[in-house]
């Protein structure tokens, strides 16, 4: 008999920061450490990098894994699912607490080494082991974890199946059932279909878009939005900025396409461009034409700019940071008229993005999108489709998977409902199949 | 010197019974003669085609051209832009009226024989011209008519041009910029650019989407969500029904391709189905495989239904009416349980429409998707795009007609204001050039 | 040791059909049997009074209560809180199945037995005994049944505490700690104070306003309000009408007073007004001035309207049913021109009521409004405050009872989650303290 | 014959930066100078008093008064209907362009004052004449300017009666029809009934609440519903704070009040406390009980909260700024931990104030609420009634009144709209006798 606990460290009362522990008898997996940004960006003056994570965890913008504690068990191994802050925001603050290697895939883990790199407070020293998608590490002669490829709105994101004498038990969030992605392959549902008929124990999954009806539009739909908009146009020799996620290398990839057959000069520019692009260039998940300018350095920046309004607005495709108004990110110094970027009537602002719902960044949205407007400046507004699964995918997904227990994850009760409602029209109950878990709490199956 | 008067009839305070006369001199044009269904839904047991035309205007239904006795000028012809009820609607109440060849695009025309035909009150015995799009209709010697193709969500839809000897007036109401259709050619832009070169005195334009940051998606895009449903899943050999608008051909027409691709055999089925389709096939402005099946009457519907649950359900394809929850309409009687074809659980009702943004419409929607729900059915909602152009595209064309004057039409005055705040970006002043009309008001201007 | 179920029997996943179970070892207390109106406004031409009970289930409109076939007990006792429908609407179709006398408030019996009267088609037989707001109902040796007053926006509503062995069962549902009430008396405070002290097993709450921020404002502000628009009025000789819930007796008793104040005779109109009020008289709730009219027949009801029109609109305050825009109430008529009362305008529509959060309701206020403007009438909406306690007073009753468990009721997982999260705030912890019941189950407790 | 003009300076497209100048033949008189804080919120470290008028035109934050030397005429005085900032803010970027008085109530002009004293970029030399409501100030001969009780969330407020050769003008904005004040009297309808009867040429009026159905509640309703929040409770001993506008004077005065009854003693902090309620006080529109305390500046509002926490909270009743978060104000630091008030488990936070809706705003309360939240603080929200009249107080002023002309004022077209739809149902007709202007455009009216 296998004895099998899964343990709520995180993200289940709130949006951000994810942690799940799966315990096998006495070996732990712990799959993601998130940040959540909106309890950081409440204050004024946080400098989250020299922070303690006790004080983190007090703010509730880290999870709380003091509970760890009364956790039976050691810590065998921490997997990380995807590069998203969500996710691997907490690392740097919460890894080196434990004596167990870092698991992801490749882009994941160079993102995880990255963040360890920039903390200013602790020093993260775990063994960091990256695996493939579709890829197993084993922990021990009873454990493996493997990696099951899916599409997220970052590249190389992963479901993880941490495999028991009894049976596996599925970490499912942060996915989208894409069919027609246009960067890498669609998610693995040879592999998950064997796994249902394998039989899978416990499955904890993302509610984030439980609610909305159908199915989640491809990032094909994305793709030709974005075009649409770049070139489906009467004036085409007018300034053009778009702005989207840096960590969205398939969109970023898409719109360098565009800007090829615009015949304009794309011009990455932003810290984090630097960063999630030339990582993902580096490791060979993209490739770029020649003429391809980034800048991650404010100086080289607005050397850019002024090279841009020199040679003409209509020669360039800036592409920069800043969709969700953040000070400081490029777009918001363009808007405020502190780079060399004039913005003028008729310019073009493309936010390729959606806006985040949380007020801290609704206001941000608001001055940026105000200051573009005052300027003349053209908004086109979410040129976006989501990364996560809307219902109906939930509903294939739990049919395909057909977990003996299923725990709605990523969210608040509110957000887990329409989870909770849709897997009882599949036969599920609350409480007994179906559960609803708050942070701290472990649910215990035996099998 | 030619003088102009824009009467502003039907359809400049609210959204719905739209029609505006152009008084050139002494000619009169009218444009549109459109219905207000929602001012026809908050009454019970209401016959709209025995009612007489004052009755429906003191209803608000139809627009009231009472007006037009005080305007100085007769009525030279009456010019329908498309087939929707709300533009062509009133026209077998009040055409009859009028001493004047009704003019149309050839489907248009089509649709208009019909509505006419249906009505049980008036006889209307004006002669119906259909010229093609790209055509002129000669009124006098200085006055003529020009058809300009457009895309909107109906085919062989466009903008009116009235040719005067002082310049072009332009009607240029429910039409997107779609440079990407799946039926049709995208609209004329060479034409349009040309028009706006040679001088346009005065625009109409719909004010409906003006509020909507962007550009409205192309069909393309609401083509690809669909197919994408209907052929990217995990289970494909549930039931499933398509629910669209009737008129909206080309939505149609992608979607029996797409039951082409499952091999399924589509059945097309509600008397509007029947109406609308029948006729654009005959018209030879699409095409169909063998195999669709076409059912106009209630008892071949429940024939074929009965059919549909012998030999299964997965090998059909019911495309039906009922998209908005119309009692009466094919997709109600289903989820009531009053046609042979069981909704069973996972089976898949796809709502390739939006939910018409009126209260009585909210709720026939809610009545019938609780229903769809109880017994077990998936609904995927809102799989469709707008085809009306949204704030930038309406940024577009005034630029590119660069209008003397312009008038939002279409809508509320708050509608009207989201346009007027757009065209004053690109350099008009309210009352001056732009210009807030109500109904029963006449704009002069003398060129 | 006293074992306790608490049975979720109606009204844990949904607004309306509410139904609880308490099970003291094999005695069963049944608390409601409430009917759920936006099940049945769903389908078209549905006649409640006589259908049977199962289609009624199969529809959702009234509670599953099949379900206590599996309850190991025998039902002693039928208790309702307060003569609401979604309390009492179902005992004419479930209370036959008991051989349990029905017990509860004066006012609240009497408009049990009006409903088991106008049932066409079950005979209920079951005894029914009133019992005073704040007696006791022995049960027998062990359990005791007894009735606490609070307040509601209904005269005579109650708690129920079922005594047991082990201490108190709470039923604290449809309430309001209103200080201030305009008719009775405050809620016992004294009462529920004491209780707390004694022990409360488990606490059963309505989660309606649990979403809601702060405390309900009392019916003394919606008293002051509906006199300032009656009374605080430049335009004191125009044609009023007032519509509020007619089972709201003390806003009646208002409305009524301030006619008097107005120098207009107060008429109340339509079948239920008729019914609550005219019950509450003869019961001693309310007193009249002498010039009270009241009218239940439309014969009657169009006579009135006539004699108001020919004396003149401004001698009289028309108090009629129809705030919900149903349609045949009196307002609707009105709205409709089928009675000869006349809107012009000018003249007063007071809403006295909220709208019902229901698409059909919303539907049929929009038409039902759209119609009075359409006349001339001005609209004065919402002139009201709930009868539901907000989040802060479920704080207070919480704290004042102290319960060892607590279920939120009344509501959809959403709704409860408000409540949950408050109660975690309260030191609850959920799934041990707090649950979350859904319909059908049963939550067992050993004490 | 007078020619009199209609100058929309500010505020006519937007909330915020009003003002408007009235030309009578050569004359000018301008009735208020406002600030819009929205777009000074958008902006990072923006110290207002040290800016430069144009700087601040251009940022749109105060009204754009350049266009005023295209008015043909000298500003013969500068009224001040009310001492919010939203019409007294821009004094003193703007008066001392203008070599006129500036004239108030004497609330008023005390506000006035103490704003250009705190201004440090311009020296405003203009003569300062306080007149009481009901005055009149002559302008010369023919022209006169009467102020005009009326009932707003500041005290002293009215409106502005401009006399002419021809008529009145009368500029009324930001006041509400309340009949049962709790400071001061109720608006002078006498007069207003007879100005109407005189005849007024011209009418601005905000169409701020417009859009609302019914009447505002009086403030009588909101003093009721605080007194209720604040005594009616079985928690009576919990630390209570209470944060609203400290310019609400009567608000202010009613919770002091309260805090009597209570037994505790009321604390006023915050720097615009002690500016707004002292000068009240010193003018003699409040009086206060001996044991109020009021502290201005942070030093001593620290050690204020140092004794209140020694002493216990249950003895006091902080009254603080802070209502919308902004940051720096005395609630903001006290859910920082920045003073030495402790916010504990249940004590509760009263909000009797509404949140300004915009994102800026909204932004800040939530993180406001956020930090209370996650120390246990209970809030209470929206403790409050508008300051602004709703659709039927303006019906009955419109028709009270019966201006020839009509112009909503202080709004997007949007606001002005539900206005002009009202004013429609009135009579009036748009472009004829209810006009829509933009800022920078003047109405010409001759009579």
């Amino acid at each position: 008999m296998t004895d099998i606990g899964i343990i709520a460290v995180g993200g289940y009362n709130e949006m951000g920061r994810n942690m799940t522990a799966i315990r096998v008898d006495e070996d732990i997996i712990i799959v993601d450490m998130g940040l959540r940004l909106d309890r950081v960006q409440i204050h004024e003056d946080v400098e989250i990098d020299k922070m303690h994570s006790l004080e983190l965890i007090e703010m509730g913008a880290i999870p709380d894994d003091t509970i760890m504690k009364q956790v039976n068990g050691n810590v065998a191994a921490i997997v990380c699912t995807h590069g998203h802050l969500d996710h691997i925001g907490a690392i740097s603050k919460l890894a080196h607490r434990y004596t167990a290697p870092i698991i992801g895939t490749p882009y994941t883990v160079a993102l995880v080494k990255q963040q360890i790199e920039s903390e200013r407070k602790f020093g993260v020293k775990n063994r960091i082991i990256p695996v493939e998608a579709g890829g197993i590490y084993q922990v021990n002669d009873e454990v493996s974890i493997e990696l099951i490829r899916v599409q997220h709105s970052i590249i190389d994101a992963v479901f993880v199946a941490v495999h028991t004498p009894a049976g596996a038990v599925l970490y499912a969030c942060d996915f989208k059932l894409d069919r027609t992605p246009t960067l890498g392959e669609q998610p693995d549902f040879d592999r998950l279909r064997e796994l249902g008929q394998e039989g899978v124990i416990c499955m904890m999954v993302e509610s984030t878009n439980a609610k909305r009806a159908g199915k989640t539009p491809s990032e094909r739909i994305a793709h030709d939005m974005v075009r649409d908009v770049l070139l489906g146009t009467e004036e085409s020799d007018v300034g053009m900025i778009v702005t989207t996620f840096a960590s969205h290398i398939s969109r970023i990839n898409s719109i360098i396409q565009f800007a090829e057959e615009m015949g304009r000069i794309p011009v990455l520019m932003g810290r984090s461009m630097d960063k999630y692009v030339v990582t993902a260039k580096n490791m060979g998940y993209i490739d770029f034409p020649d003429n391809v300018e980034i800048y991650g350095k404010r100086k080289d920046i607005d050397k850019a700019f002024k090279k841009i309004m020199k040679e003409g607005k209509e020669k360039y495709l800036p592409i920069v940071t800043g969709h969700q108004g953040e000070p400081g990110a490029i777009l918001s110094r363009v808007a405020k008229g502190d780079t060399p970027y004039e913005i003028e009537s008729g310019d073009r602002i493309i936010f390729s993005a959606n806006v985040i719902p949380s007020p801290m960044t609704q206001a941000n949205r608001y001055a940026l999108e105000t200051k573009i407007r005052m300027r003349g400046g053209r908004i086109y507004d979410n040129v976006h489709v989501s990364g996560h699964a809307y219902r109906e995918d939930h509903w294939e997904l739990l049919r395909l998977i057909n977990p003996e227990h299923v725990i709605p994850a990523h969210g608040t009760i509110e957000m887990h409902s329409a989870y909770i409602e849709m897997a009882e029209d599949a036969g599920y109950v609350l409480g007994d199949t179906v559960h609803l878990l708050r942070n701290g709490e472990e649910l215990y199956i035996e099998e």
